[in-house]
């Protein structure tokens, strides 16, 4: 590594934590591979980081002035693994300004304001790439802007978030709650200790926006997806999901709706946590590993699975990048641009109608299922299934009431549940979890 | 579609079966998508197929003359979905010549002679894709050759032949024979009137030859694939397989093993039924389905699934590759080329190393275990475990043994079998199916 040659490819990495230094890593060790599939030498010209006085081992690459790196003559390619929206957002458009292919995971920045990236890298003829900024490692990205561009996508649904994976799976697996998974995620380093931007669903949101701007062709951001954590999520919920033969998984769905009379094309991105059937493959993606659903016209269900996080998966999928952009910079060429050319609009949440599940605490008495049953008809969701257990049949006490809905808007769901949980006869709304069949067979609940 | 303009690009198809008559339509239906893609008009100018008669829909775009469709001036890019050797590789060998890039599904010629038609687009300057060559509409080839191009793939284990993987997870559902299920899958379309191709590992085998090539950067041909089929497993060797929990699928394995003291770094490439773990993503793949699991040194685990055969989804795969070269072909560049510069040896079978599950029959008295140990001991081949089932403990009747080895080379395995098969304790070798444990924990095997 270090010093110039005529004929490299320079790159300038921002940030050496744990996936810059596995770039270093990859770089150095894999130096005679990459250069035989660029074509020429790929060479490591500069690293920025915040404290250089930690970083020895890159000798004179090492520079605390990321700003005069981006820009530098001798930088043919900028590789961007700090994250967070400043100062990367200037640093990368300084760098595309200047002619400067740019491989980049940050995904906060992408899914904030990919649009800018992008018209940065169209104006100045460079190549803008980012696999690494949604499910690590798994080859995602060039899939659904590359291969399956003949094709038409129709939903994207997908884990992509190892956290949350990692904590659901562990209830299910133990029947812990949330708090419990969430420390032993915390402690085996699956969790960061404010695990908000995972829990929360943040992380999530910013993925599908990323996924949902390739595969419809429509700018997408993060502020467009409705968001909603696994905090709420419950050992009850969970119990009640498998005695239907689902699992829950907190999903990102990007999904396309068919113009109907006078409403338009349109889409809807979400991520939420759902009832998702057990003999789904998503069902089975289990720990941190993350695995995103897609759905075309032509080629029908393809899933992709792999590690979604972590220093090496995530390096991988930049160097997978480096190479692209290396080769088109050695054979004059560039990459397939951004395309936002469907311009599709996307549906508030309160509009997209999807299937639910909700458990009521009531009275075991005649009449109480006839009342609730009203309600719903009343907000105009329609039932799929009902069943009522642990009551003695008009005893007098507590039962179970679980009630499965067909597709409805969350506006007519929330207002539904809003009235029922103001009834006598409910002693309380114990949950309401989303459930995705994911075209695959409705739950089945028996009365 | 039809008539000329002056900057689309131009493509001819050389068949129009199953796969080429959902390339028409995909290229008539979504030519407004495919324009926006590849940033001009993708323009079908000819189709050759041998009885024109047949096809009135095309008007005059139909042709029987293939070998001048081929080299016509008004042509860009030639997508064949013929199959077969000749005359497609003379065929496309001419396009190549010519200048026109190929886009072909055709897995046998690529798998027979691929460096022959990498050679003339190489000397020509055209692209040449194949990504519908194998698995169908999942996009793999491209994953393979770009986005892991800065990573080092150590193992692709797949099931890629989905007549097979109907029949096994028949077999396996059903409890039925070979011959039964052979029988379903024929009546369903899943299988042709002539199975061989299928069932004896021959398509399997052409399609790990192009993977392993990808994979490994080294030129493999179906000639140094082993291949074995199907026909063999029986109904008992699913139910042993089950009771270690483990199910049967035919998987094509390409393997990388390390250079170690006098013996260079190679490859072997080999498809047979094997017994995996039931908790691997590949177990669960039922069906017609196709999935391929790739092990890279920094990426990790991943796997892809979807639709491996069938005109929808091969032609989704074959559209991928058609707005990729017509976008090269727009802005003047090409894809990456093919590589093999790694050139590394291709491995006998006889001498890689893998697990066996052995079952025999086997007279009910003392000594048996010790005079069957022994020999394995004899030939080199350790055993991990052995159970013994069905005796009354030295009465003089039939047991069953089952023999799960460590990992042996086959001549030393297939020298014990022969062996044991002549023992006069031994009344038969019930079966001997390979054990693969795909990076998951080794089976066990109680007493």
């Amino acid at each position: 590594m270090g010093g110039m040659s005529g004929n490299a490819v320079r790159v300038a990495l921002l940030g050496c934590g744990t996936v810059g230094s596995e770039v270093v890593r990859l770089l150095h060790e894999q130096a005679d591979e990459l250069a035989a599939r660029v074509g020429d030498r790929v060479e490591l010209v500069g690293v920025a980081v915040r404290r250089p006085h930690k970083h020895a081992e890159l000798g004179e690459l090492v520079t605390a002035d990321a700003a005069a790196l981006v820009t530098r003559d001798d930088v043919d390619v900028v590789v961007e693994v700090v994250g967070g929206i400043e100062p990367a957002r200037t640093l990368l458009l300084e760098a595309l300004k200047a002619g400067k292919s740019v491989v980049t995971a940050n995904k906060a920045l992408l899914a904030d304001d990919g649009a800018t990236l992008a018209e940065a890298a169209d104006s100045s003829g460079a190549d803008l790439y980012y696999e690494a900024s949604v499910a690590g490692a798994i080859p995602l990205l060039r899939p659904l802007r590359e291969s399956l561009a003949g094709d038409r996508i129709t939903r994207v649904a997908g884990i992509v978030n190892g956290t949350t994976n990692f904590i659901l799976s562990a209830m299910a697996a133990s029947g812990s709650s949330y708090a419990d998974a969430l420390e032993e995620a915390t402690r085996l380093g699956y969790a960061e200790a404010d695990p908000s931007a995972d829990v929360d669903g943040y992380d999530a949101a910013s993925k599908a926006a990323i996924l949902a701007s390739l595969a419809f062709h429509t700018r997408v951001t993060a502020a467009d997806v409705y968001c909603e954590g696994i905090r709420a999520v419950t050992p009850a919920d969970i119990a009640a999901a498998g005695e239907l033969g689902f699992v829950i998984k907190l999903i990102a769905i990007c999904e396309r709706t068919p113009a109907v009379a006078t409403q338009p094309e349109s889409v809807a991105v979400r991520v939420h946590p759902a009832m998702i059937p057990a003999a789904h493959p998503l069902a089975a993606v289990d720990g941190a590993f993350n695995a995103v659903f897609v759905e075309a016209e032509a080629a029908g269900q393809l899933m992709f699975y792999g590690q979604g996080a972590g220093g090496a998966p995530t390096a991988s999928a930049v160097l997978g990048d480096l190479v692209a952009v290396a080769r088109n910079r050695v054979i004059g060429g560039r990459g397939p641009r951004e395309s936002a050319h469907a311009n599709l609009p996307v549906r508030a949440m309160g509009t997209v109608p999807t299937r639910y599940h909700v458990s009521l605490d009531v009275a075991d008495r005649a009449g109480v299922l006839a009342g609730i049953a009203g309600e719903f008809a009343h907000h105009g969701v329609s039932i799929a299934a009902v069943r009522q257990t642990g009551g003695r049949g008009g005893g007098g006490g507590d039962a179970r009431l679980v009630v499965v809905t067909h597709a409805a808007p969350e506006a007519a769901l929330a207002a539904t549940v809003q009235v029922l949980s103001g009834l006598e006869a409910v002693r309380g709304v114990d949950s309401v979890v989303r459930v995705e069949d994911l075209g695959r067979t409705a739950p089945e609940v028996g009365s």
